[in-house]
């Protein structure tokens, strides 16, 4: 069998389950969007049965054998087949470590799991999910170990997440974060703003709101052919084989939530509609990791939507469509749209304060796996996190380490992208503004094409060609630091200040 | 091994298949209602990867050795176990006899062919379409000969749909039904009715049609707990595991089209919420045949909501959310949806002409696969049929051979089914009224959980006990004819001389 045969086979028993893994995610969407409410435990059954169905194909032994036998050839191979042998390599390797009894094990534990934590931040009870949260650190650690002893358990969990990535350049990097962050949240301390509605709150009907964000989403260069806008009780967007589908949900009486979520969720959306589509299912042709996923989504909320170029082309459009912005200037809606104020809760933070979220996780998850930190010790520790971080302290569970269903869900290693998310896409629109020229005009003028084209060129086409770190870099000609995100924050520190 | 240990193999392995089947049933709803319209092509790849993944499940050796054996020991059996048993083999016969290359590049390309099917209807361009529809005639005729070389093609074909009915026993059955039709019709054009708009045609906001539409079906006691109602331009219903989602489509000018399409699916709704939910999966809790399926459909569609005791009880409601209704009479709206006139559209057909119109595609669709017809020549013998069967002819092919999606969705052999069920549900309706007393009165106080109680005795709770011929056979007490069809026909013909 040529070599080129052995790549055809791979190529197709991957876009195969490609296949099936967009059937699985449109089971998902629609458990989220249209799904009436007395199915839940059919629904249940039938995603668990195509994962179990996809589980399988993944690890026959005839697949299994193919990549190896690839992998003992890859010096005949090109280097864009290397890239898909490579990654699917990676992959596969990560769970023909684990069998089938832990892999079932784990996925009805994450399950109970879920299902528990949402009564128990309903009811604000840790007790009552802290044994899961144990046998969850507990198995994660066992999987750790079977896909690599020798490694710093946590570091293998996190590269389920954003392979490539390690706990010595999160720590360095975390930490100057970190000291970076401190003076501006002192200086936001300071300058606390008045308790007045701004101007996106007010009366904003919801028929204008879905018009005004789809009209926002066309004109960044999102593609409605490929893809919809519709209501989740908890934003989050799906591609279903580059069929993309957002959701947002809409509070009439502020502007802010539904638009930002629907940017973000679009800017997720933009990089799935941009990957290559003659790569289908390969790993040429799929996001390079969940850092990079969120830099894409950051980079249009935060980069792009909350700044004065942005507004400066959307305000006339927002003032046909809302009526109750007639009066407001573009120092009015930049004010709202960047408004700090503490919060308790992660999706609820101002984007100076965000990160400091993410670090206490970052602390509290290796604490756990490390077993320095036992899980029904969480909370007295995340009141001590947010004092020493945010400056303030939950009075409950349900606003503190009950908030976020990642840890319940099993995720641990993911709340680090977020940050990553963050700190990438605040370097890409630098790297983006010394090769295109000056954003604000850009944006002022209309111009996203531009924007969208070389993310594009530098990102979405490039799939997993390289791993984040490496693709970061080559961006952005040099290897990524905090430093352009502290620029950044400092400048919305400044625009706050003036306001 | 024991035969309950295999039965239970076989249990196990059914209803993870019917897991992965409701999948691709959200696949192809979405496809009808929220699907963007630029990824039809990514979807039809979708569909038959999970419908190939499907295949070739239901043909492992392992799972046709499973049938084999149990079917070798059928005395072990118990007779609901058997029944089980004995549909799976059958079916299983009937896939095994495809390999998965036909399967799949048939799926595939009626994937395609509905696509181009929407463009070719839209631009009345009978042209795009003729090439698939010939390739589709040829790849149902190498299906009917892989299944059975033997016997007619037409009627394997049938059989797919209407597992035991014969051509012969359809061919008696027609020849009397139409017989029996013609007098009607020619009654009917002697009584052609005025062109004044009915009671029914006037203005009826859409909101409230859909409202009085969730009201209709929730009293004749459709559970939105496990359903939805939405829209798609041809009404369907589809079953995503006891979720049923109905479709209908709106017309602003006439209250009678989404209502009727809407209490039609509904019907079809109604026996999938009504099916033995403890058997998920097994042929015992699964519908017994497309024309038993349509038989509830026009039963609610039909026999009850045209009827003068479901205007009875409704008309006050109808009032109360249409103001148009203010002065309609009792007789003002029997006679608005009990209208007759010749259509060139089957669906939009009144019920006396509606099924020669399924005659002439049960006799064009067995020339197409006897080979004396070809796909090309459709148009003209659709004219000329037209003319022979109904007196009328389209002007173009959008009213005419385009306008129904079946053949261009890969259905031949599915018409018959719709007049089975015209038969199948008047038999129902005449047999229901004798075990329950008059249907009139019945509907006229509103107790609509009489018939769906009845239905659910006599036919939702048996699934596939019996085949669909045995099955009303047992449930009337008698073989089923188009005599009470017939009858009923002529009832309706007398409500509208009357008016």
């Amino acid at each position: 069998v040529s070599i080129e045969n052995l790549y055809e086979q791979l190529t197709t028993a991957l876009q195969a389950n490609a296949d099936l893994g967009a059937a699985l995610r449109l089971l998902q969407w629609d458990q989220e969007t249209y799904m009436p409410p007395g199915v839940a435990a059919g629904r249940a059954r039938h995603i668990g049965a195509l994962a179990a169905t996809l589980h399988e194909r993944r690890t026959t032994a005839g697949f299994l054998d193919l990549i190896d036998e690839l992998w003992s050839q890859r010096n005949g191979l090109a280097p864009w087949q290397l890239v898909d042998v490579r990654e699917t390599k990676w992959r596969t390797d990560r769970q023909r470590a684990l069998d089938t009894a832990l892999v079932r094990e784990r996925s009805v534990l994450h399950a109970e799991a879920r299902a528990v934590w949402v009564g128990a931040r309903a009811g604000d009870d840790f007790a009552a999910l802290a044994p899961y949260l144990e046998r969850i650190v507990e198995t994660e650690r066992r999987v750790a170990a079977c896909i690599d002893t020798d490694r710093d358990a946590y570091e293998v969990l996190l590269e389920g997440y954003e392979p490539g990535m390690t706990v010595a350049r999160l720590d360095s990097c975390f930490a100057e974060l970190r000291a970076g962050l401190q003076p501006l949240v002192e200086a936001l301390d300071e300058s606390a703003s008045a308790g007045a509605p701004t101007a996106l709150e007010g009366s904003f009907p919801l028929d204008q709101q879905r018009t005004f964000n789809q009209r926002v989403l066309e004109r960044i260069g999102f593609d409605f052919k490929r893809g919809r806008l519709d209501v989740a009780a908890h934003p989050f967007s799906m591609s279903i084989g580059g069929d993309v589908r957002l959701t947002t949900r809409y509070d009439p009486g502020d502007l802010r939530y539904s638009l930002y979520s629907t940017i973000h969720e679009g800017g997720h959306g933009l990089y799935e509609q941009g990957l290559d589509a003659t790569a289908w299912g390969l790993p040429r042709g799929e996001p390079c990791s969940l850092g990079v996923h969120e830099s894409q989504s950051r980079f249009w909320e935060n980069n792009v939507a909350r700044s004065a170029g942005f507004w400066q082309h959307f305000l006339p459009a927002a003032k046909e469509s809302f009526p109750s912005l007639d009066s407001a200037s573009l120092g009015d809606v930049l004010h709202s749209v960047n408004k700090a104020k503490p919060s308790l809760i992660r999706t609820e933070s101002d984007e100076i304060r965000y990160n400091l979220h993410i670090l206490l996780r970052y602390e509290l998850e290796r604490a756990l796996i490390e077993g320095t930190l036992l899980a029904r010790d969480l909370p007295a520790a995340w009141r001590e996190g947010m004092s020493s971080f945010l400056g303030v302290v939950p009075q409950s569970d349900r606003d503190g380490v009950l908030q976020d269903v990642h840890w319940a869900s099993g995720a641990i290693g993911y709340f680090p992208t977020y940050t990553l998310g963050n700190i990438y896409a605040a370097e890409l629109a630098s790297a983006a503004e010394q090769s295109v020229g000056p954003l604000h005009d850009l944006l002022a003028r209309g111009e996203f094409h531009v924007l969208l084209d070389w993310l594009r060129r530098k990102i979405h086409r490039r799939g997993q060609t390289l791993r984040a770190h490496e693709l970061i870099t080559e961006a952005i000609g040099r290897e990524p630091t905090p430093a352009s995100l502290l620029k950044h924050l400092d400048e919305t520190l400044r625009l706050l200040q003036a306001s």
